[in-house]
């Protein structure tokens, strides 16, 4: 069993595209420059976008950090939208997800111009993902793809098992599985609450990639000896064996699967340090002009 | 085994549809009126494209026909897609395809505003229909669903196959198939020219849609005992036993399936009746205003 180390993958391919952004530079060209917007003051979102700006400046891109009270109206987020989608020197936008109620997700994801929608959520690049056409790909999906890439995983006819169909994770995933690329050319089966004989199904899987958001749902029964197990699950459980009195689980049962596996992922340092990889990318691309022109 | 009458249920949308078009001109609606640009002088093309006209007429849609020489520029279509894009109208727009090596076929779908891409194939309309938002979904797909819907034939938890992943019938068929509705909510797994082991795969399914291009690929012994088979083939072979010297045959082997199923489409007559209906739905929905205001 060889363990998957998201953290060694997620140190190369920063250091890659520093490499890339100090070129540009050097170049004559500007610095990619990544613009956030962050509504309110919840404390898991102020991490994440605090980690995802700081990984911004670890490879020498720029950041323009917007933040706004938990009252700011629907049309000020909107607004503030179109000016960054006209502004030449942005390269990239996101929002961080969830927004407030009375903020509609939808229209938010819809109003980014799709140019610099470097999250992948926009209708287009999900749009032109599924056909098959050059597009900014989703965090976690492209970060696994990214995993079987590095680790050199043969996907070419296997048998594929994702467990979820979330827009974010689980839809895309079976996408990015199922189409003519390498990684890809896989034979993709997408399971979610309403399936049935998950074990059986489970138990067939060359590769299986769980993405159900349920605490160590995937047991030693359900995996094939020699079976690649991808964990995108994260949940924080009370422990007695560490200081914070905390540990972080993933959607298998690593304990008991682990010895089954060629492959696994961790929880954590598995899926999760590679997540933010795909917004760098995605950014440096669009700096670049190598999606959209 | 019962057969899936397409035509019958061809004649049956179509009625509704005629009769909702009534109420909206007796409401002082003007008619749905959809626009076809076709290039050249292919005879299937032309063939189709007036199909898809008289259909219209027939439920009482106004159609602009717009034709063009196989030597007009990229740039005439493009600009003739602006003025319709702005024409309010014009409801629909489809440009049939294939079209001459010289305009290329995504910049042309691509420049259809969404609203009125009625064919589904605008990545916007492709990735809505991924993420589960309201969406124009495509013919062939979208047809098979309504099948589905008019014969009560359950899909939940079913283990549904799709062989072929095409962009315009086996991956948004993948899609629909295992998106949270009615129907939907089958495990769906999505099998191609990489696939291996095509016969075990086949014979698990509850639901089989056979989308591959291989005339009569799929034989009984790939057909579990019970299943629903969808024939997405379309195949002119030669015959001694018709008046014209041609057969219609699909990618199923229907004399030998055809026995073992709890239904199934035949060829013709049963999935090609239905690629039409999705066309005036979208077209009749675009007039309404239901899917974008």
């Amino acid at each position: 069993m060889e363990l998957i180390d998201g953290k060694k993958i997620n140190a190369e391919v920063k250091a890659e595209i520093a490499k890339e952004v100090e070129e540009m530079v050097a170049n004559g060209m500007k610095r990619p420059n990544l613009a956030v917007i962050l509504v309110g003051d919840d404390g898991a979102s102020s991490t994440y976008v605090g980690s995802k700006v700081k990984t911004c400046h670890d490879v020498g891109f720029e950041s323009t950090d917007l933040k706004y009270p938990e009252t700011v109206t629907e049309q000020e987020i909107l607004d503030k939208i179109e000016e960054i989608n006209n502004d030449s020197q942005i390269d990239g936008l996101i929002v961080q997800l969830p927004l407030p109620k009375h903020i509609s997700e939808d229209k938010i994801i819809e109003a980014i111009d799709y140019k610099k929608d470097v999250d992948g959520f926009h209708p287009v690049n999900t749009g032109r993902m599924a056909m098959g056409l050059p597009a900014y790909l989703p965090a976690t999906p492209a970060g696994i793809v990214e995993l079987f890439r590095r680790y050199n995983i043969d996907t070419e006819g296997k048998n594929c098992v994702v467990l979820g169909r979330s827009n974010i994770v689980g839809t895309p995933m079976s996408l990015l599985m199922s189409r003519k690329a390498k990684p890809g050319n896989a034979t993709v089966t997408i399971c979610h609450s309403r399936s049935k004989n998950l074990n059986e199904i489970c138990a067939q899987a060359d590769i299986l990639i769980v993405a159900i958001g349920q605490c160590e749902f995937v047991t030693a029964d359900m995996v094939k000896e020699g079976a690649v197990v991808v964990d995108v699950g994260m949940h924080r459980v009370k422990s007695d064996k560490t200081k914070s009195g905390w540990k972080l689980k993933g959607d298998v049962k690593f304990d008991e699967v682990a010895e089954k596996c060629s492959y696994i992922t961790p929880v954590p340092g598995g899926v999760g340090p590679m997540t933010i990889i795909s917004l760098l990318k995605n950014t440096l691309l669009a700096a670049q002009g190598k999606i959209y022109k």
